[in-house]
């Protein structure tokens, strides 16, 4: 018999109505308050006729309001689309009718994203909906019920829609909690995107555990810091170039000793990075995990974080973790890739069957990223997934610019690779072969238009012909060593 | 897709092998350590042909051994039958062959107890046990397999099976630390039986979590204040008759700040006491949970230990509570019988269809316990099972005495009822009705032979009839009122 669960929030706000469940720089509201906010919610969004097992395109920015639709769609058993809102206008318009949606529901500034989009019910949230009514028609779920989809990109090709069911959400908050510890004075600092699994498994996370949320719209490095300092943060998520502006903001201060967490992911932090952390006191877990895996697989204990510095530690609690190569698995400190498997690993991409079969098998997933298992078991992620930019923690798919360069008229092939950034980790760089000269501002102001800003490339070099191997394959590794000749010609 | 679980400890020892996992009076052993005891029993049980599926009874007392001796049979994937040490030869006889047993594991002291058992194979284990090969076939489990069975007795008839599935004990090990919050210190003070789900929840808990267990024999009030006192024990399941041992023997001494929960079940405690542990600065956490429930299935929130003093609070996360009388569900403040439903709560009794069928209807279980939910729907547990005797946190049901005392030749008619103890909380007291007079001490050294030593009635009264009603039930109330008499008058 499928694994019945309980409206998480119904439950939480009868348990304890009174707990704090989320803080922003102007407001508190409780659990209780929140579920009531919900269930209005509720109320009205079947007034728009949203039903069970519809897909809903949700396109807003960090705020209560975000987190009442997410909840509200979770008690109605509609599915929410988490967009990116950083996404270009055509990118956007291509997910919401990739994944079907028959609503969106968007925040009033970022409506003028929409205007590319097709006949799906858009409702606009702003100031001036009134809400009263409230449904009681608040519905529990099963363990294998897809809860959210986001979009990811895949080597080739467009974009797939990662669907992650409660079950995902539910094991991936458990094995966090096993390996992080839970007390009920945890306030968990959300600065991360709401419509990344960073952002949404803090939200999870607080509903089931019972604990706080203190929300910030967008990330800031100084209101970060007053935040932990003045609001009894305990826990923060961030990435590596988050990390890396806190501590610049923060000089000379130390952290309370309450701070007990910083959760960093998005891939690997430097080394260098973690070696301050350590020497400032400051408790950063590296953390391993994709939206395919609805947050972390893999999180260094506590008690490694010396001894294994850069590792990603080892799979959660009723997770597993495997490198392979060429179809067998990896001694210890060989190289590979990363294969995951556990009850948080997506089910597979809406739609891309095909896709599903190639990434999943006997319940692995292959994540296309490279590491290896040291002699007592933990994980280093050398890189992610070979082509994969990671880009101020925004995962940056160069098939995807690619796909852009090459709808320019003049451009009759294009690549894209990664270079290294201080400031970002990574931007990417793009090569182009033209049929006549195209000038670099054209070209970006061309990929502005049909790209989000932090997936446009920071430079663009003309080339006769790219390196391309005898089956046609891109050789992105010649490109690097191009950029890294270039680089070390300069020094 | 049935939900595939790891195998705990082998999981437990690669994620934090050199945690500590038991201490005892005289050894400490990690997690990693353990793991090795335990394939090495995997491996000797193995050469004693237990095999996946079967059912081998465990007769031991609280002990690393016993410990072991539990993995090793999760680990082959054998349902653990635990025993209570203190039953009769004659009851042990009966429930071993009752859930067709292939093994018994006991320990050498205990083998004394089995001579009426049938043709089982038994495995003594002793200090001449030589363990050295390790198996490798170490297995996880699925989420509806039964780990382990319990025998606990109805209002009528023989004791029944209670099948307790993986499942079951992890839901109960989350629903736990969503509760009482999971520190990577815990150490959690174990001294009730290890055959009780009581003690057995503590042990899973502890490899789920990977906490450690201090782990004494039996209770002794003075060594379990010594515990948490030195050994740095932050949690502790009691009884209420532990409860005030352990009070009694602190005497003016006070627990050090980092012992945070005082876990007391097995019946409500009496509400001076709780006053008593307030003042005091003891926090206790009262819950309600049963052998079906796999432990816990409500436990007071920190929060309300004050305001809703005397409540076992509110479900366990995934867990549902309602209170029924006539088939509808009770409104605030009404005495009704509390139905409990999650993913704790068993599958049935194992070979009893219609028990299973009487107890379970759309996953509630029927508790036959009287409680209430008060206006915030805090539950109240007024009594156990109308007629369970709760003695010193052993549940004893008048149903098996009362069929001992019928077996004797001369005694025609027999009711079983607790009164009132202020060491053990209750006792049973006997009523019989015979041929012709038969001794108080001869009817009690006959009871002696049948049963465990806290089920022998402390007292037998002789009657010319029991009352009962027009279809032939003991009106046990009744009885319950002659006894109230009998002690008002002496007052």
């Amino acid at each position: 018999m499928e694994q019945y669960i309980p409206n998480w929030l119904k439950q939480r706000a009868e348990l304890t109505p009174m707990r704090l469940a989320i803080k922003t720089k102007t407001r508190e509201i409780t659990y209780e308050q929140l579920y009531e906010k919900v269930q209005q919610r509720v109320n009205y969004f079947s007034t728009k006729n949203i039903k069970k097992g519809q897909h809903v395109a949700v396109l807003m920015k960090n705020s209560i309001e975000m987190i009442e639709t997410l909840h509200a769609l979770f008690a109605i058993g509609a599915i929410a689309v988490l967009l990116n809102t950083r996404l270009s206008k055509q990118e956007l318009a291509w997910q919401i009718s990739d994944v079907e949606a028959t609503h969106i529901i968007c925040h009033e500034e970022l409506e003028p994203k929409l205007i590319e989009v097709g006949k799906e019910v858009t409702i606009v949230i702003n100031e001036k909906i009134t809400l009263h009514e409230k449904s009681n028609a608040i519905h529990g779920y099963t363990f294998d019920q897809v809860a959210t989809i986001m979009y990811t990109s895949g080597t080739t090709g467009n974009p797939k829609g990662v669907m992650q069911t409660f079950g995902n959400h539910w094991s991936s908050a458990i094995g966090s909690a096993l390996n992080l510890g839970l007390q009920m004075n945890d306030r968990w600092l959300l600065a991360v995107p709401l419509f990344h699994i960073s952002g949404l498994s803090i939200l999870i996370r607080s509903v089931i555990y019972g604990t706080s949320i203190v929300l910030h719209e967008r990330f800031d490095a100084k209101s970060m810091n007053e935040a932990i300092v003045k609001e009894e943060v305990t826990i923060v998520s961030v990435v590596t170039t988050m990390l890396q502006q806190m501590l610049e903001d923060l000089g000379s201060k130390q952290y309370p000793a309450s701070f007990r967490c910083m959760l960093a992911g998005g891939g690997p932090v430097p080394k260098p990075l973690l070696v301050e952390c350590l020497h400032r006191q400051i408790p950063v877990y590296q953390t391993y995990g994709m939206t395919e895996t609805a947050s972390q697989i893999a999180t260094l204990a506590p008690e490694y974080c010396l001894e294994k510095l850069g590792s990603a530690g080892k799979p959660l609690f009723s997770c597993d973790i495997k490198v392979e190569k060429d179809g067998r698995e990896c001694s210890s400190n060989e190289e590979g890739e990363i294969l995951v498997k556990g009850p948080n690993v997506t089910k597979g991409y809406w739609k891309r069957h095909d896709a599903t079969a190639d990434s999943l098998s006997n319940g692995w997933f292959h994540t296309g990223d490279i590491g290896f298992k040291d002699e007592d078991g933990f994980l280093f992620v050398l890189d992610r997934r070979s082509d994969l930019i990671i880009s101020g923690g925004e995962n940056v798919y160069p098939a995807e610019i690619e796909a852009v360069l090459l709808s320019h008229p003049l451009v009759i092939d294009a690549g894209v690779i990664g270079v290294k950034d201080l400031k970002w980790g990574e931007v990417p760089h793009a090569f182009i072969v033209s049929k006549e000269q195209v000038s670099k501002e054209e070209m970006l102001d061309f990929c502005t238009n049909s790209l989000a800003s932090y997936k446009v490339p920071k430079e663009i070099t003309s080339m006769d012909e790219l390196p391309r191997n005898s089956s046609n394959k891109l050789l992105r590794r010649l490109l690097k060593e191009m950029i890294k000749d270039k680089t070390d010609d300069k020094n």
